[in-house]
């Protein structure tokens, strides 16, 4: 691509991060939740009617929407009816996907940005997946909800406050499924060590550790790469920990945040020096590129600690833009052990005797993996073993998440995570954008439930367990 | 032990740690610094007139002080002429100690608080070290000071903003060293990791991590350590993190923190609940001992991060009462690398070709420590190298901190830590308490050089090189 077509592709994919940087700084006040409407109702533990097939459209078919599109269209009882995206090109690879499996040609949408109002109105899918760019998440998934579609959303939910509010408004108005696309908490590691923690295995829960620290430099900012410009653009505009969910959702799980339990109460945050997309643009593109003409305002790391309701802490990080290894940190501590990975390690009186306690150290390496998983890996990955064995764990994870939440939609049961959750770990974002830019001023989290996370039962896959707090 | 000896013996220690705590989380002004006494100096790169032999007294000979006498009675041109403790078996088994070194022996004062009073008056040393409670540094310290000797006292320097404050002035006054007895500096990977660092080899520093992760369950509450139990006394009373300089010390040396180049600016903190200390003392003691019917108000795991003037974040944290195994994390991260520990894991351009670049993961193991250390260990640590082969690890680290107050003593030259590294360390202990009390609110670090710290040279041994920000 020459020089001026890369300006112009730049220019031409306008994210309105400033726009969102502006409406997270600004003073309001982040916990105020304005009364319920009238006629709408707690979603917490909705169960949908049941459907026998559920007919699926897709809105946005970039990295992401492909990979979900692969394992959607080999689900029973999940029909692909409708691929929308702006690229022509995205749209006919999606349709060599279907044709490639043995599928019935979806109908395609394209055009406009718009093209998904009319495939909702004319296909009336059962169930719209959203892998766009952030900023069009909440746009999209109301419309979806508005026209009787249930909708799945890529991670973050939304980018604003007011976003979250205006999609939790709609998931009780119209009485839909909202649900953010968050896989990681289907990793086998995940799935484990949540399964310990309800044995009670870590005793009282203290403090969790997330991170999604991912060198994506080359991937994010490179000419081949266009679709995730628009990534970038909210990299340039603004400062925060703008990608929390896959780290945070799986700590929030363990502590049954917002089912109950806990729930997020406020956070601190600051930011390193935004100096790694700089430093990087100027070592590969020439000078005249957009890239090396644009100050980047997002801080390289990103650092910010959560406190709960029950006075837990969570630290959690983001960092996308420096060479540091691959780590989603994935701890959990309480009084009698504590899980970790990145790499796998364990200690707590369930490592085996032979190991000489006293040395007080991880439990790591194959052979203890191999032991923990024999042990520990949680009833829901033991079940689909058989399906998951040729997957990478990457695929693995997605496959879990869309299996269950097929499994979900036709036995009309509840999904595994609600809109309310998704709200919360999404409104990281936002608060951490007001806290950097108050110098690390507490932000307090809005209460998406209205009070009702209270009586909100845990996910049906996650069993029952005590993880609580000892009160004396 | 019986019971009511126990509870006798508790009740003999009296830490005022409730009265720090209450001094900490006043609603002063953290940051206000008065103005420098007419006939005071800044002592940022202080040498002391050289001497040819240092005689030294100590003060405190619990487990930290009979370490450092083991080494100190060891050293050429060092004679301990005084041994300090209220205790009379402590005095006896130092004594011990020199005899069996073949040493002279040295005068013994015990029987009050206040003997080392009686022994900085007649005994004059050169140098004294101060190895008692923490509650005792600061009085002890500016003793010394106005009776004529360098000090040099274990971490924290001092409990509260106005004891560090006074400890900086009187070192202003008297012209004296006051040094903490921070050995951790002295580490071989975080002498190497300095070395790397100012090599350029990480390239812009963006972002540190420190912690002191140590289970300490055990041996500060049992019975029979008796000695450490006024520090289970600091942990009932206090609320933050009041252990940070073990973490914190080579991560500000890296960032040349107060050295000229960079300077610590604000902090956030919040604690996890505090269950780990009354969950073991339930399990390990009879209901009646004091450890049960004692309020713990510190919590388990403190998580705070710093921001530095150059915007630069460190991450600090602190847990003692909890099973984790032990870690400090030493890790420093810019535009170009990272370096981190436990275990030891490096990435960067420095590592070799044959290892893939594209696996983007830690080089770490056996044979990358040998590489490591054959092209980067510090040329301090080679130059000790003979007299360290011997040595556990962390006795190395005691042995190279005293051999460098020695040899900067004898030559008249600057020691390696100034005493406003050692306030502003110690610092983070009263400002996380007030930034806990407060939910986390942001604390302006006191700025103990008067802004002198901008012009004070980084310690001989850490050599020149570029780790500042890229300023376009």
């Amino acid at each position: 691509m020459k020089e001026n077509e890369e300006r112009k592709e730049w220019e031409k994919i306008p994210s309105g991060a400033q726009q969102i940087h502006e409406k997270n700084i600004a003073p309001l006040d982040t916990a105020s939740a304005p009364p319920r409407p009238h006629g709408s109702a707690y979603m917490g533990n909705y169960a949908a009617p049941p459907l026998e097939k559920i007919r699926v459209a897709m809105i946005g078919l970039g990295a992401r929407g492909m990979a979900l599109l692969r394992i959607l269209s080999e689900l029973e009882d999940c029909e692909v009816v409708a691929l929308c995206d702006t690229r022509e090109e995205a749209r006919r690879s999606a349709a060599v996907e279907l044709r490639d499996r043995g599928k019935a040609e979806a109908a395609s949408y394209g055009g406009s940005e718009d093209a998904y109002l009319y495939m909702l109105e004319r296909e009336r899918p059962d169930a719209v997946f959203i892998d766009t760019p952030w900023e069009l998440h909440a746009r999209m998934a109301v419309e979806c909800m508005e026209r009787g579609a249930h909708v799945f959303v890529e991670v973050p939910l939304a980018t604003t406050l007011e976003e979250l509010w205006t999609v939790v408004d709609a998931v009780e108005r119209t009485q839909k499924h909202c649900m953010m696309l968050e896989e990681v908490i289907y990793g086998r590691h995940e799935l484990m060590f949540l399964n310990m923690v309800r044995q009670g295995l870590v005793g009282d829960l203290l403090h969790g550790e997330a991170a999604y620290i991912h060198d994506l430099r080359d991937r994010t900012m490179s000419s081949d790469a266009g679709g995730v410009a628009w990534r970038v653009q909210h990299y340039a505009g603004r400062n925060g920990n703008l990608y929390p969910t896959h780290g945070l959702a799986p700590v929030a799980q363990y502590m049954s945040i917002a089912r109950g339990e806990d729930t997020f109460e406020r956070i601190v945050s600051l930011s390193s020096p935004s100096i790694g997309f700089s430093t990087f643009a100027g070592q590969t593109f020439p000078s005249a590129h957009p890239w090396n003409n644009t100050d980047f305002l997002c801080g390289d790391m990103n650092t910010s600690i959560i406190r709960t309701r029950l006075g837990r802490t969570i630290l959690v990080q983001w960092d996308e833009t420096t060479p540091r290894p691959y780590d989603r940190k994935n701890l959990i501590q309480g009084t009698a052990g504590v899980l970790a990975d990145f790499p796998l390690r364990v200690i707590g009186s369930f490592v085996p005797d032979e190991k000489d306690a006293a040395d007080h150290s991880w439990y790591t390496g194959k052979e203890a993996w191999d032991d923990l998983y024999a042990r520990f890996d949680h009833p829901l990955y033991r079940r689909l073993g058989d399906k998951l064995a040729p997957l990478s764990p990457r695929v693995a994870m997605d496959y879990i998440m869309l299996y269950r939440i097929m499994e979900s939609l036709k036995h009309g049961t509840a999904l595994d995570q609600n809109v309310y959750e998704a709200a919360l770990l999404s409104a990281v974002g936002p608060l951490t954008e007001k806290s950097v830019h108050e110098g690390g001023t507490p932000q307090i989290f809005p209460d998406f439930t209205r009070g009702d996370w209270q009586h909100t039962k845990r996910a049906s896959y996650l069993s029952t367990g005590r993880t609580h707090l000892r009160r004396s």
